[in-house]
């Protein structure tokens, strides 16, 4: 399978070190929007273009992964690009997934291309095991947790605070509450029972950091409704013990079954990711893999994870994956 | 969709409850080899039918849930019964599926049915979670732990001792071991270091306890490879704390991503479960759902979870599932 990378920040770099580990599939391209003399990639022997050219390449992609922002990039790319390639995004603005879809699929059907949007772990992965615990468990409860991990959204959010130099901002699930759930307690729970906020912010010289504190910890939608702690850190110590990408997080389904209810029945997924973007990434790349092959089969239009059968994702056979992993 | 079961044990009897959580399924009838005048049920006004009568309700019946043992009940049954119906089983020996698979598969299409074969959770739900972290995470290690849950194999096997009037054998993942997993250590287990097996033993009167523990620790392939303790106890205790079928376990995926395999992400799926077979039996009819519509859309032939796009599991619509699951 040969792909392309659409844009080449943290998640197109995921992409290719996902690449790597898949032996049937091929980098060709990486376009960005930038001068391609400025980028430089990890793969030898890999062009990189601009998006400009992307066209002149139609023929040699099977598959176009699009790594791009939700607020902006992707509601405009993902339906353009899905007229001339097959397409896989990680869409992952929940409440705008509708549209989404309904634009990305006319796109990818009026020219017989296959396109998945919303890949990733949330939602992806964590969306599947929603969708499989509530098919199960009909009578039951749903539990999502983030974290512990950093989010992007909320890093920024502090950044944007006069007086502020850089920050990173964690999410963490309470443990109390994770406890709970998996006792099968199905408790009722706040915002600020499920989460904490843990920020670690570099001031600039002589900024007043009780405002920056309280800034943040009122912050509306951010950080009003979470029990936030605020550290002030040096710019060298951020650089050392906060360099990277982790999250991850947790999916419940706590239901009850018998012919009274009488007995528990608890599911539980969970993620430990030291990156981000590289395991969105590695999801990326194995259902970029099944979009090839139903467009191969015929089969056109917009997808999710939910309508991908999970041996379409494997490069073994059917005879293989019933043999070793059933 | 009309469901028919046939076999009226644990399993049975658990189809029926999960019957009864979902709206949209109706039980028609019981098949069973027994007399069915002996056979109660808890479902009002569906009638409880003699195997032999089977092929006169071929024709009202969407899907045939077949609730027989592994060993010597489905390899037969499943066959047999999709020549006539859509059918599905929770055939549980690994190493005989691709047999089974291919003596339904060839039933199933020659009669233009479509069946589904190892659903429940080990095969069904953990099959499932390794091949998507197998395919999400092509550089790691898979690890399977079960319990703390009764197992009915091994609760037969002390039964079969000389002086043993009753008994239950819990296995139990060892603490230990599920840090170091959970760790991303990527240990390697000995089947010792995985498990532990505990056992509830009624003696009968006058039997000699010292040799019944000694031949149920030394027992070839059923206990001798784990440490295992051996608690006497009365009818009464056994009645009263051990009545129960839990189950559950636990599905690691410890994998490597990035350039240089520098980052770890850990994939975790795990079960809790009161009823061992009312947990089987609610996937069963999850699956049965996906089957009744694969049926009507003209694919036929046996297939497996692996095969099975999660949305034909659920009764909501993909535009429903879209807006509230993804």
């Amino acid at each position: 399978m040969k792909l392309a990378i659409l844009g080449y920040g943290n998640l197109g770099k995921g992409v290719e070190c996902a690449v790597k580990q898949n032996k049937d599939v091929e980098l060709k391209y990486v376009f960005t929007r930038r001068d391609p003399a400025t980028v430089k990639i990890l793969t030898d022997g890999v062009a990189v273009k601009n998006v400009s050219e992307i066209l002149n390449y139609k023929d040699d992609i099977d598959v176009l992964i699009i790594c791009g922002g939700s607020a902006t990039d992707l509601p405009k790319m993902t339906p353009e690009y899905a007229q001339y390639f097959n397409v896989i995004d990680s869409f992952d603005t929940h409440a705008r997934i509708p549209e989404h879809f309904a634009n990305v699929d006319k796109a990818a059907k009026a020219n017989g291309h296959t396109a998945l949007i919303s890949a990733g772990w949330d939602p992806g992965m964590f969306s599947l095991n929603r969708l499989y615990a509530n098919c199960i468990l009909p009578d039951g409860n749903d539990y999502t947790f983030w974290g512990k991990g950093v989010s992007q959204g909320h890093s920024d959010a502090i950044r944007r605070i006069d007086g502020v130099k850089d920050g990173k901002q964690y999410t963490i699930p309470v443990p109390e509450a994770l406890k709970a759930v998996r006792a099968g307690e199905n408790p009722t729970l706040t915002t600020r029972q499920k989460h904490t906020r843990e920020c670690f912010v570099v001031a600039e010289e002589g900024a007043d950091l009780a405002r920056i504190e309280k800034e943040i910890k009122t912050m509306p939608n951010y950080f009003d409704e979470y029990d936030t702690t605020v550290h002030f850190i040096t710019e060298e110590e951020l650089k050392r013990d906060h360099a990277g990408i982790p999250h991850g997080g947790f999916v419940f389904r706590s239901g009850s079954i018998g012919w009274n209810k009488e007995n528990k029945a608890i599911i539980e997924y969970s993620l430990k990711l030291d990156s981000n973007p590289e395991f969105t990434a590695s999801v990326l790349v194995a259902y970029a893999r099944a979009i090839d092959r139903l467009n191969k089969e015929g089969v056109t239009g917009c997808k999710t994870v939910f309508d991908i059968a999970p041996a379409y994702l494997s490069p073994l056979s059917g005879d293989e994956i019933r043999a070793h992993l059933l």
